[in-house]
């Protein structure tokens, strides 16, 4: 079985610079953000604001940890990779890469956890979710 | 010899927060960067601004380890804490935590590299800013 | 009777910035957000997050007229101004003027609106908090 | 002669949304500027980092007036629509449009400067530009 990487290019836009020029950081995780929405609506198949709207789940950031390689510039296209790394009871360690012309910029590991948005409790991952994520479970 | 932290209060915003009424995380990094630039201006009685226009100096994130131990909510007053892990050549390892109503919220490992904005190298960290920063380097 | 105007400073932030050095122009709007609540909270004596939380009461914005009239730069602090143009039955006209340096930089009427965040209907503006706002009244 | 209207389409994202789940309206002018990138990229085929990098030229706001129709929420699909009001020497007003299911969201007159990044003083409109600008001009 091979793993299957969601990926998807994102236009590093004038918004996301600082005066120095490049992605000012913390915009790298609102883009992180946008590739999980991407993942859910179009590599699981889970409409991901019906998720939260109407299922009144959520996948909270419970950890982060990221190494910033080499500086995206407005006009760049970051092509960005999501796989998985491990599946726990509730929570999921994902894989985030990041590159531009071949050239790495960014890498993650971010642990969410599966969460219900009215108790803010965690709930289980299971059944037809687990077999979906699974397809993108690292070797 | 005894540390000292510099410390700020920051007020959870309507902006900074998300349809579940919580932080959005990415919004965590951008106080952490006011964070940084008030321990500049009113800790080491650097100039941010002068820093970075006139001297052509900047503080570019290498890595973060960033744990979200419980969130935040529009309203609360975040109480940010930084002081230093370690003064490398040219890099620092900068220990953040953020807590609300005494409850830990968010805490964080950052670690930044003193480069030039004009050539992108890294920039000894020598002289009276390394005496600065040594004053809120942890035991 | 004089009117009261609410001021506050804001310092312009690295991250408030753009490539080109000066303010991002949406991010005068994450300000003006700010200084509402600053103004709700201090001004008015009403904390904007239980005015949100608890009564369930919004003022999204219905219309803006904005002109900018000279460029923010990093490090420079914007003395906001705020009153307000005309009450009407539930919206509110807000006068917001933006200066750093005796030198004017943005200027703006905002039409917000007191409205259910579970209906999404207007709320007359009566009582108590009508006459708290009337002391802003421009005359 | 029928005047062209550049069209793109903006799902709304959970990062654009604030705690009354509907998006928060700074980010309709993030996305605004999204749309001007694309126009310039797409519709005109003027490279807008390199046109910023390159040739050191910009289109700061000098204007807006905006009204908020009807709130947009996560997961909708905004189209936008960008054509011209009028060309003048060195400025153009932007006629903007956002809706969604058909329900007209937002409506914005933008004006802005053709400028130079260096000298931030206004560049006249003339010869490739003001022709290629021409196709989106209203009747």
């Amino acid at each position: 079985m091979t793993t299957a990487h969601f990926e998807c290019d994102k236009l590093i836009r004038f918004h996301h610079c600082d005066p120095a020029g490049i992605v000012f950081y913390p915009q790298y995780f609102v883009l992180f953000n946008e590739l999980v929405e991407d993942w859910f609506n179009q590599g699981l198949g889970i409409d991901f604001a019906r998720f939260h709207v109407e299922k009144g789940l959520g996948v909270p950031m419970g950890s982060i940890q990221c190494r910033f390689l080499s500086p995206s510039k407005v006009g760049e296209t970051l092509r960005l990779s999501l796989s998985i790394r491990r599946i726990g009871k509730s929570s999921l360690e994902l894989h985030v890469q990041g590159a531009s012309g071949g050239v790495a910029r960014v890498e993650a590991t971010l642990t969410v956890v599966l969460a219900s948005l009215r108790t803010w409790g965690s709930v289980p991952i299971e059944g037809e979710l687990r077999e979906k994520l699974e397809r993108y479970l690292e070797d």
